[in-house]
């Protein structure tokens, strides 16, 4: 049995956020709030929850802020259907046990306090790691954070964060919050829907609210709701496949890596101005406290300058970044990759350094947990329950989602400057080289010659 | 008769923009999409369109970028409905010449290139003026917008700076721009709502392009589609009496105000770190390239810079602004106005310095143009056009739109440190100054008690 | 103290009903669900809510069914609010006592269970009375609606029925169901702007729920929500302005009037063949039976054997009301009122018998009820409720509201032939009277010439 | 060549018909206009879109005369943008001949006019074809449309039937009207999914009319554009799994059939009152001019008079249908289909005629036309057009589209009263066969015993 003996002040009138997706989010309790007010929640909304995105998508800027909120919000209604309908009346049953909402509430709110700038760029190039820092700011007794949910119980950190490392007891929890139908995944599909303009990611949350229910070995979903369960996958395919692949939002993402990549270099020879906060980390030695100082604007400020600065390449990939000057890009597959390095030659013949002027990115390397029980690392399944009680995977009643399953969603994509393709070139000593480099392009595809 | 030797490419194929405002931007010609890839132009990306309205509607992320999209495509479609409608078949007809559609599409497309971070605080410190300075990027040979408007013709760019100068010859093309129903407050009261998650801004956009239609004096509207006119600026309305005029909004722009205030002096006194893109600003010595060199990341990461100044009240106001630290406010008025410096004199005695901790701030001071016609500096009156032919102005058909323009939708407020309002404070010696400080307020209104 | 010792049912898993406004209709308790498959109530299903304006608006096929549900599920959710947040503690405190879901409820669900088919203009016809019919249904033992509620307790039926005669003790149940801002006026604005395809009758639903209140008196709302009840009164306004006053559904009610007094005399003269349902109602003699078996389908399968009976007015008035052939109508005003015996005398000489080819039609006759709480038969006002409790009327805070209640929003309009606006007729010999009525015509309007 | 000697009269001013789904109808010329006007589509309005599937969701009371006003809309953008961008150059270029317009248009909007009431059950019991009418009510002169297609050319009435009846000569005309990817799908998945308001049939149709586009063989789709018509298709699928497939909408249809058939019988017999224009179909003797004096209240009227037949079978479906009485049902397959009569039997027992209360009701037989281009009458794929102009057929991109090509989606159930599923029966005698038929039924199909 869990603690309960929580401190917990309830509001003495429930406080609201306007939300664009949720309408409202509704806070009760002064823990929530205390929490939403610290520095280090309130930065997330100067992180954008899309990074790159918003360069093909223009709507798309929107924070990891609302985003927190959101998966807040969905899941205090998860909790309010569990404590209406399915209430633990005996240890053992399977059902509800209310105690549980704060942790889960918070746990929810706090899942994704640790991102930082461009998440999967600058983890890459700075070695962090959001999911840790998450952990760590929960749990590091010098953040307010941490403070505020000492307030509640002197372990109670720990459990917060030992629901995002998934070692929590309550299964049901853990799967709220991180699991392949979570609040998480359905807040952004929706968010990002919305913001982004498209309807792909729309799916019916409110019949999904109706259907979900606890069982001992986690949450499952009524039989009469498949069909929005089912939807609700079908969206989240299409968003990869329309937004969060996007090869243009790649594209700049590829820009933003040999940037900072760049930066880096330079930085090593000592002839890089650089913003307070971002120092210690070209110089690989940061706190805690220096991760909760960037965001966005830090990294775009740096850009700003080093757009001036002597080294070309620094500065090209600075504007191209600001200015949104992408590569161009063409999918590749695995009879077609032997032709890159015969690619880059071409571009470095014009002059491009292929270090920085190339990439491929294969879109499998983006954090992206398509549907697949059978995984080496298998994820938790969406489990269908019956009238009867007994459970059920989802795909087996589903064609699209076992569709789905069997398919890799994403492409490989070899990038390049934009130049390449121009048709007529000033410059017509270059003219034999561009020409060359066309012809192995063809419905935006690598393609191989006769002599290949 | 207006040139019309125009240097024009269309695109061989129409380019699109994903908007959720309006499903899509369409592009069709070249000059459009050239302006819209300059630096100066991508530069408005950094730059929220509602400032410090997204710390209390968190979904107001949005950026001028995709609002002066958006004003571009209402134009485009007003240029449609004219071109397929009201064509003009003879000289002097009132009719629309379509050789002005271009003129019109940039001028809507620029209309607010000059802006800067959090504009309006911004420009009272330092003195900017954002619609000198669109008028300077358009018309500045430097600029990568005024080469590519050039490429039309060499007199173009000084065309287009006329319209947003409303010096442009056709009354037409500078109301399509800027008048009482323009496609400028038509986008941003459309965006403002889907991205605030409010309604009030709702209009009936198709409806009110039905009607719109051309006359020799510039822009009016068929008589049958006068409720549609009628709803937009009911909605104009209720949108600055809930959203831009919010409390919390102002509150969090007189803590910037404050912020920069106590930053200038404390830079005058050569003590403070700054980045490089804002020190020409506080040296009140910069170039037209510094103020493109600006956005509210630059504003941002200063602040994060300076929440560890040692001066107390720069750390404390920077913190402020970066964690959401609102002050508290009371509505005064005519009467209750000469109790504000003994509310001061309070704030003070409990230790806040009145001129960084106090402030009063007039909602009418804001750039508000409620609909007036009567007023000092006329507006340009909305037109109902009758079967006839005849126009009469809106509000003799409308009393909903009557009794807006005998109103003002603002109020002065007085702000103060929350802290003000705590009812039991821990250092007991403060007690009787908060008793007396609240004993003032009532309602959210600042009253007078008997010996006032 | 009201009776608690109903006996009632809750079901064992809620049910739910689709819908396009609010998504799910809930449903807890057994008598609910059984009321809503009494045969009186599903009969609501072939009555269309808004009669004749489908013929103008073509979406607006919805029935009276699902408005009464809708109007079910807006009360549902006002008392779980009021129970979450303002439940009774003590006798008299003008808190929400919850022994009063269950009677709001069905008061809610059945408030127009006596509406029959185009209600407004066959109540006046055949002196029928829905209101008085609602109370009969049930109240009189021999309808399946009584049987249902007489299972909760002998008296339940005429406590339902008291609540819909306003008679009710507790005002806070009355409120709900019929004031100025209550659940049938939210729901059929919200539903009547979906089917329409109009947005002027959206208004936010959630947040005034969040703003509603019990007090001791009847219903109120927090001064924080006053706009958003400004909003919906500014909606309803538009409303009845666009949709429900709309020319040409009064016009096909003013067929439909005449349509049914002239079948009336024909049948007076044995002359009409007439369906078993409609027989009762034209021999002035019916019982509640006769009553429940009428629908729009049957007074449209009536019209489809009229339109071949050898009477030319009957025939031609049916034809009208089927095939959509709508009379034309202008705008009359006190002073050319006296214009009318001249147009009605015209029209009489080009064939037409003004009895039945001519109406005045005011829209004031219409069953509106503007927001006026100092008419003869005052209305309950809306209430705001300030901080401090006390309570303040809307127009008090809302300009907009104001300038609503000064003003009546109807017309009167002369609806006749559109033959008449004919402009050249081939019967040349009709052309001067033509030619004479056209005169009198202009902006839509009745006006005066030299000679009048 | 077509012949474009039509005589065509374009409107001094376009008109529009408001509508939910499409915001506006827009209609520029008289002949449209005069089509809509006529008795043969009014009618339209009194025929439900969907059946009784608003048994299901009540929202579901649209009319097929607004589905047919969508699908001329939808065409009538598919012609602009066809005239805009694909206009026909040279003889056999493959592209569009704006002369083809009117005949498009017309053909979209009369396509479903020759619909009746409850047309599919209607159809099978008196062997009426809606196809074959529709060709009936375009071609004979006796008809308001035939006369008013005469207008336009004397052929005119044949070239659009032809276009219905798929053998007009331009497959581009043809296709745009029916094939897989047809306004007339696209039409009405958004306006069921609208009505109902469930969002399964929302597709983004601006971005399909982005990408549509036309070849010599008919219509194809640019590749660019190929997620949004496979979510089309993801859609459709969906909305026949949830809406047109729901068992209740099905079972309401069951008992309608038996009605129906029971009615047929007992006139026979002559026993049966019917109102005017229902007796001709029971007397299998019925004109085109029978056929357009029925609608779904005239069915509704005859079973309202039919409730009170001496008929216990007649009365008690006549109730049923009107008051919604569903039958139960459940899934069977290849295997259980032989416990049915053991079922039937059951039935029998205590009292029901399994003719008139029992029911197989295979959702295949529905016109479900799931997307199979290997079918035997196979369907017009629906072709992607690559960047080089090769045509790639869809499923080859897309692994959702392939998962429903090789799925079947219905299923196949059997009907029965719901109170065989009574657990507790009051005349306790027949307790055990209740028992013993419940015994079969579990997670909603049918089941075999031990000893079956």
């Amino acid at each position: 049995m869990h603690n309960t003996a929580y401190n917990l002040v309830k509001l003495p009138k429930e406080k609201v956020f306007r939300d664009p997706v949720h309408n409202y989010i509704h806070v009760q309790y002064q823990v929530i709030l205390d929490l939403i007010d610290t520095h280090e929640f309130q930065r997330l909304r100067r992180i954008k929850q899309l990074g790159t995105t918003s360069y093909t998508f223009h709507g798309a800027e929107h924070s990891r802020f609302e985003h927190c909120l959101g998966v807040y919000e969905i899941t205090r209604k998860i909790c309010d259907k569990f404590d209406r309908n399915f209430k633990k009346q005996t240890p053992g049953d399977g059902l509800w046990d209310e105690s549980e909402r704060i942790v889960a509430l918070c746990a929810a709110l706090l899942h994704d306090v640790g991102h930082g700038p461009y998440s999967h760029t600058f983890e890459r190039l700075f070695n962090t790691n959001h999911e840790a820092i998450t952990q760590q700011i929960i749990t590091d007794e010098t953040t307010e954070i941490n403070r505020v949910l000492r307030t509640v119980a002197p372990d109670f950190p720990l459990k917060v964060a030992s629901v995002i490392g998934k070692t929590y007891p309550n299964p049901q929890v853990v799967q709220m919050i991180s699991s392949q139908a979570d609040a998480d995944r359905m807040d952004y599909l929706l968010r990002d829907a919305y913001f982004t303009g498209t309807q792909y990611g729309s799916f019916d949350l409110t019949r999904i609210l109706r259907v979900i229910r606890p069982y001992a070995g986690g949450i499952a979903f009524d039989r009469g709701g498949m069909h929005a369960v089912e939807d609700y996958i079908v969206s989240r395919f299409q968003m990869y496949q329309q937004i969060y692949f996007h090869p243009v939002s790649r594209s700049m993402e590829v820009i933003l890596d040999h940037l900072l990549k760049r930066a880096q270099d330079i930085y090593h020879d000592g002839q890089l101005e650089v913003v307070d906060q971002l120092a210690p980390f070209l110089a690989h030695n940061w706190t805690l406290a220096d991760y909760l100082s960037l965001d966005d604007g830090v990294l775009n400020t740096n850009f700003g300058i080093w757009r001036h600065h002597p080294d070309p390449i620094l500065s090209d990939l600075a504007t191209r970044f600001l200015d949104r000057r992408p590569f161009k890009s063409v999918e590749f597959n695995d009879e077609t990759v032997t032709l890159l390095p015969k690619m880059r030659e071409l571009i470095s013949q014009v002059g491009f350094d292929p270090e920085y002027y190339t990439a491929i990115n294969d879109s499998f390397d983006l954090p992206y947990d398509s549907y697949d029980p059978h995984a080496e690392n298998p994820k938790t399944q969406i489990e269908i329950m019956q009238d009867d009680g007994t459970l059920v995977e989802l795909s087996e009643f589903s064609p699209l989602v076992r569709s789905i399953m069997g398919e890799q969603s994403g492409d490989a994509r070899f990038f390049f400057p934009k130049t390449m393709l121009v048709k007529q070139h000033q410059t017509q000593i270059f003219e034999p080289i561009y020409q060359e480099f066309q012809q192995h392009i063809k419905n935006n595809q690598l393609i191989k010659l006769a002599n290949d």
